[in-house]
């Protein structure tokens, strides 16, 4: 495929325009303007769309039915708040160019990868490449979609599909990274409160430390090394041989990891030993412990209270409710008498390499990148993959087509994107689905 | 011993100028003049006095020498910053009595204790009752007496004595307290550094957790019922029958001390393993942890560093400088790669209640008080006795005779003493030292 003048001028004019629309979720503005925009520009291109109402913000449902195999594509129309402004060399919200990238709030997370892909499916539309997709732009993404499993779970009968497009994507150098899967998550609280004050530490002796007791707690679950959680690797999928060979191929830069991470070591020394533990290993991470006096020099209490916050990132077939079940029966049989809140459950998705999805995904980036993607069996982070595969029962799924790259500063000031990205990300999408309908 | 008319007024005078006088420590206000005063008060009263400079606020020594049997009497000039001033339904610095109670910043917390025993030793004095004593006043104690070592190392020819009276002492309803003895302490801060900021927890296979860390180290020294620092235990000496007739003595009321501490629960249950347990277990206490992310909801972090502060209570003979040395070979051994640091060191103390000293206090107590004193084999706190106790090779130690009582607020707003304790401890250390020196 190749981009006519025209087809360039008119998606880098819609980018602009809804670029422009300030779609804070945090911040609740220009929600539902920004919905409309969406809806009508859909039904502009060809595409039937609706508003949906969820419990919370709008959800735009698009939808074209040319075939049985069905594609979804989900995309968020929020954005992150712009703060602090100050620290902007543009207004936020009027994009700009400056040399060839594009400078706007949400440019990169994922204004500009919603319009590409967009963009690349009208194209096919209008060259007669049949295609049935269904379009799910939610906008309440940036604040961790409270509402999408209740949405999914409530239009089962909309968004049903063989196969789902995430939002994610992005590149490493001039490299399009393509994940075939997402870890899950079990993100836990312990604590442990023994009244209503600090009490002098001359006392430690009769009156129960709620930092050790949260210490004993943890310790019960995980000894830094292995997780003892009962079961915890058992439902764990072997790897094939071509995720193997993929995790392999994976680039592994320590220094340039290092320098970027900002940290002294890694766990890790030989590259395929990294790539193999930051794909496949499940993790127990302490996100935060606070309890008592942590100032300057030293005060004797024993603090009223203590709290951790823990994060579980699961691998394929770990379940985290499950898991959850697990560890308030450890936790029970070690007699922990504080409290243990869930605040958040993700399922992991890994899709094979071989799947209809994942070889038209990357073959189609090779044609249009003239490069290797790189691959990845399943982010090392979570997105809310499971909730299709799981409520859906779609079996194959992704995160890739982005137009963001490792200057694209996703979250902070001075967000952009390189405009050339915007357009492969055009082409990416319209040959994978040349290759997946093939 | 009556006191007198005259006695009474000139002693309840000179305790109503000593209070209005701001020595306020931690503001470093007044403290010269509160250091003149005192000596100006000593000559006055017929002491010997000087001011000698330490590395830090001046320390007032006073000397009486007609026995050679010698009493060190330490006490603190300063006091507490006073605020929040709105809370106090008095000025602080402007001493009044509402009902039998005088409110002042200090009067309890040690001031009201430091002009009874001066007055008490001066009547005796007066009544040709032979003693040596060597007053201690430092002007440090309410910032953590940074410059008594110093002081005490290289003072050993004017502060040298056999016994020692420190500047606690309480009233339990009527009945005075007297610690034959301190606890020790030892206060260490662990700390662990990944690097310069957070790391996003999708890295936690491959980047360290600080705060894991932490809980190894910790968990290397404790188990939390067991300290497992190597030797931890080895050197504490046996109680002889009397302390243990001591501490079964020792009143408890465990609904009482649960609603005074705001806890739910206490580690034990019967009064005498209570007891036994406050007065003779060395502890292991984490005063505080942080690390991270711990406000509200989830936050998906490695934390870039963490930090926890632990004191130890310390039992005679229990060494704190051997045992950190044991708690560094200890970490060393589970190749802990963050930072100790030691905050503070103390040595136990325990005092025979068979001694000159011990028994002089307590039959000069009942004497007083017409009641049996509540007698502790030492305290469950800690106080800077074991400076004089090493350096000076003095044998015996107390923290007896003082004013204030459990409505005191020592360190709080509205700071009261009962003025009959005030009294009642001018004639506890008269007649103290009548059966000292009998």
């Amino acid at each position: 495929m190749e981009i006519s003048n025209d087809l360039r001028d008119r998606s880098l004019s819609i980018l602009n325009e809804f670029l422009r629309l300030e779609s804070v979720s945090a911040g609740n503005s220009c929600i539902n303007e920004t919905a409309s925009y969406l809806k009508d520009l859909l039904n502009d291109l060809g595409i039937n769309s609706e508003i949906r109402r969820s419990t919370g913000n709008p959800v735009v449902i698009g939808r074209i039915d040319s075939r049985s195999r069905r594609i979804i594509i989900y995309n968020h129309y929020d954005v992150q708040p712009a703060d602090p402004l100050d620290e902007w060399k543009t207004d936020p919200f009027n994009p700009r160019m400056i040399g060839k990238r594009l400078y706007a709030r949400g440019v990169s997370d994922n204004k500009g990868t919603l319009i590409a892909r967009l963009i690349g499916i009208y194209q096919a539309l209008k060259d007669k490449i049949p295609v049935s997709t269904t379009f799910l732009y939610e906008g309440e993404e940036e604040i961790g979609s409270p509402n999408l499993e209740n949405f999914i779970k409530s239009n089962k009968n909309i968004i049903n599909g063989d196969s789902l497009i995430m939002e994610g994507g992005t590149l490493m150098g001039s490299r399009p990274v393509i994940s075939l899967g997402v870890k899950g998550l079990l993100y836990i609280e312990l604590s442990y409160e023994i009244g209503s004050s600090d009490v002098h530490s001359s006392m430690a002796p009769v009156v129960e430390n709620p930092a050790m007791e949260i210490i004993k707690a943890i310790s019960a679950l995980s000894d830094g090394t292995d997780i003892t959680i009962p079961g915890f690797y058992k439902d764990i999928r072997n790897l094939t041989e071509d995720e193997i060979n993929i995790i392999k191929e994976y680039p592994v830069d320590m220094e340039n990891i290092k320098r970027s991470l900002g940290v002294d070591n890694l766990k890790k020394e030989g590259s395929y030993e990294y790539a193999m533990s930051l794909f496949t290993e499940p993790t127990f991470n302490i996100d935060g412990f606070s309890s008592g006096y942590s100032g300057k020099g030293s005060k004797t209490i024993i603090p009223k209270r203590a709290v951790a916050k823990i994060d579980m990132r699961l691998v394929p077939d770990q379940d985290p409710n499950s898991i959850y079940r697990n560890i308030l029966y450890k936790l029970d049989s070690v007699h922990f008498k504080g409290t243990v809140k869930m605040l958040g459950a993700e399922y992991p998705v890994r899709t094979s390499p071989d799947g209809d999805l994942s070889r038209a995904m990357i073959e189609s980036a090779e044609t249009v990148y003239k490069i290797r993607p790189v691959i990845i069996i399943n982010s090392p982070g979570t997105q809310p993959m499971g909730l299709f595969t799981r409520y859906l029962k779609i079996k194959d799924a992704v995160s890739a087509i982005g137009v963001g790259d490792e200057h694209s500063r996703a979250h902070a000031p001075n967000e952009s994107i390189d405009i050339d990205n915007f357009f492969l990300a055009i082409k990416h999408t319209y040959e994978f689905i040349k290759m997946y309908y093939h």
